[in-house]
């Protein structure tokens, strides 16, 4: 049986948060909160189920889920979206993401990553036909608090051949948000590229510092070659509903909801009408205060350790420098401090192409702090034996 | 913008559904029930949300449900899956198929589908990269109750490049199951050739007249190459749940899963705790009983009309002949009878490569009666207008 994905096995997450269990660690690795959803949006979910909303919703999501984020994406970035042809509903942004790739990519196109890059990109474009072709960020240098993005550098491995190029602000693992800068830099290399942008912005709720997310949706020329793509996971701390959504100019939505109709054909309808009900009475403004607590908790505590934390401007995670403890390989580290002391991480290596090369290798650590504050404490109090 | 699947537009299901919506008409189209999931079920559901079964579930699915699907298909077929490594929870049928699709064909593979054949086989296949080989079944001739497969027929339209054989029973649209002769026959065409099947079974439960749902997999040879699909939306009234399930060969399982995990990582963890607890409890045999009553009040209504049902052994439908009414395309008719009479379905042109040519058009509606009686009755008193 000849392999489509000769080279993928288990997903990181699935490996770290096995390991995690098997060794009753915390885990600080796959990124998901440890506490619920909002009592007000189950409710909704509950009373959906007993008023009938059962049965198979519009290929492209109940329409007034669609209204919904319709406002929402209007209030945030000034873009409007047809609810008609531009917004679909997703199987999370998982499913938004494979579907939209299979959709606009075709053999022979290339797909530009930046890496790190969410472990999801590459072999989707693979599955697509298409090829991934990735260019480094900047890592961290002396004097650096993270990593750094150089748009020369991104446009340089643009050929001929890109069809689309993979965004993903904040960015997961760095935490990184998109700046005025960045977006003028797009709208720049845009205008002399005609190719499609696929933006991953699951985070978007989440930044820090007085920070705003930009999305390249708010710029009108950006705009039209966007495909933006969410997911109500991280918003509602339920990352296991597994519901998202994608807005598009309809050209290309057309074409991604050709794929969709036939990934998923829809998404689970009570949970789609629960978070219609919910959405528009959210406070969605309170989550950055919110989490922006937990990553001071969390800065605070690792003061107290050999780890040496990146600024982190938005997301669930934090990037900590070990190497204090060695130049062990990141996955070994990872592994070995969920064995020995029982907390679990990601290696960020693993958003490289090839993790076991020394360029994927920084000697960092991905930490997720969307955690109670007791078990962020617990986690902290197990970092400070390490010498 | 080139489109990777430039034949394809909405699907029937979507297409009139929208239409039937907008004439308020009695829609016997699209196949799903008007009656809700059992209430112990929603229950079930309700407590796994305060529970806390709301972050993502394990990529393969929550171990207690994939115990509860290996106990339900070891007492249907007498095969035993591992849990741990021939047993996923997909997002539906639909999505455990598009990613057996993705997964186990490459370019230049053949997929030989049997006409009338589901709607998603031919276009996932595509995505897949590889290439849709149709062949027909035998139309009804004057004294046949309904379609007939021909093995030998099927036979020839395999190739040295066909990977996969598509198999769908109980079968949409035309209510075929399985038989001892055909298993027999599929284990002499797989000694000589060492091709997959795909075997969609979403109506598993729904068979009638004293038939049993018999699967590839209850046969050894055959379940080695079998990759066994079906969902709980038809089993339990709740098709926009969109939780389905597949079983395979652990070789081949770890390549479906790679891709499922890219499509959409895992499913909806209360909705997989909830028909893990309900499961088990659940009266599966008396789902066959409850839709022959259906089936058999639409046949009985059916007698005071122009339209000829053919018979259906199982699923939510039947085909009924509509030449009585003249020689219209089925599509065509089928809006018609939307319109001016208020009864929505299915040509069953929509299931073969090119719904316009007449070797697809044989004057068929498909009928859903998964409906309140209520509302079958109210579309047979329309339907009796017809002249
Ligand atoms: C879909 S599992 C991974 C969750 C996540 O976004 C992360 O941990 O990076
Ligand atoms: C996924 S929409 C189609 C539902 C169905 O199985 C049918 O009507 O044939």
């Amino acid at each position: 049986l000849p392999s489509k994905l000769p080279d993928v096995g288990s997903t990181i997450f699935t490996e770290m948060s096995a390991l995690a269990q098997q060794c009753q660690a915390i885990n600080l690795g796959q990124g998901f909160p440890d506490y619920p959803p909002p009592e007000a949006l189950i409710q909704a979910v509950g009373e959906a189920m007993r008023q009938g909303c059962n049965q198979y919703a519009p290929m492209a999501g109940l329409p007034q889920l669609r209204e919904a984020i319709a406002s929402k994406v209007m209030a945030q970035h000034g873009r409007s979206y047809s609810t008609e042809s531009e917004i679909t509903v997703t199987a999370g942004a998982t499913e938004a993401l494979m579907s939209s790739l299979l959709a606009l990519t075709h053999p022979g196109d290339e797909v530009l990553l930046i890496d790190p890059a969410y472990d999801l990109y590459a072999p989707a474009t693979r599955l697509a036909g298409a090829e991934a072709v990735r260019v480094p960020m900047r890592a961290p240098q002396a004097g650096d608090t993270t990593f750094r993005i150089d748009w020369n550098r991104v446009e340089s491995a643009l050929t001929p051949r890109t069809r689309m190029l993979v965004l993903n602000f904040p960015h997961n693992p760095t935490g990184l948000t998109l700046k005025i800068e960045d977006l003028d830099a797009l709208e720049a290399l845009i205008a002399r590229h005609p190719i499609l942008l696929l933006s991953d912005e699951a985070y978007e709720h989440i930044v820090f510092d007085g920070l705003t997310h930009l999305s390249p949706v708010s710029r009108a020329a950006l705009a039209e070659r966007t495909v933006l793509v969410s997911s109500f996971g991280k918003t509602f701390h339920a990352t296991g509903w597994k519901i998202g959504y994608c807005c598009a100019p309809a050209r290309v939505m057309a074409e991604i909801r050709k794929v969709h109709q036939f990934t998923v054909f829809s998404v689970s309808t009570p949970m789609q009408a629960g978070i219609a009900r919910y959405l528009p009475e959210a406070d969605l403004a309170e989550l950055s205060g919110f989490y922006q607590k937990k990553r001071d908790r969390l800065l605070a505590g690792l003061k107290d350790t050999v780890l040496r934390p990146l600024h982190s401007e938005g997301t669930f995670f934090l990037l900590v420098d070990t190497r204090a403890l060695g130049t062990e390989p990141e996955k070994t580290l990872a592994v070995r401090l969920t064995r020995e002391i029982g907390v679990a991480s990601i290696p960020v290596s693993a958003f490289y192409a090839d993790p076991a090369r020394p360029e994927a290798n920084h000697g960092l650590l991905r930490l997720c702090f969307a955690k109670l504050d007791a078990t962020l404490d617990q986690g902290l109090e197990r970092l400070r034996g390490l010498e």
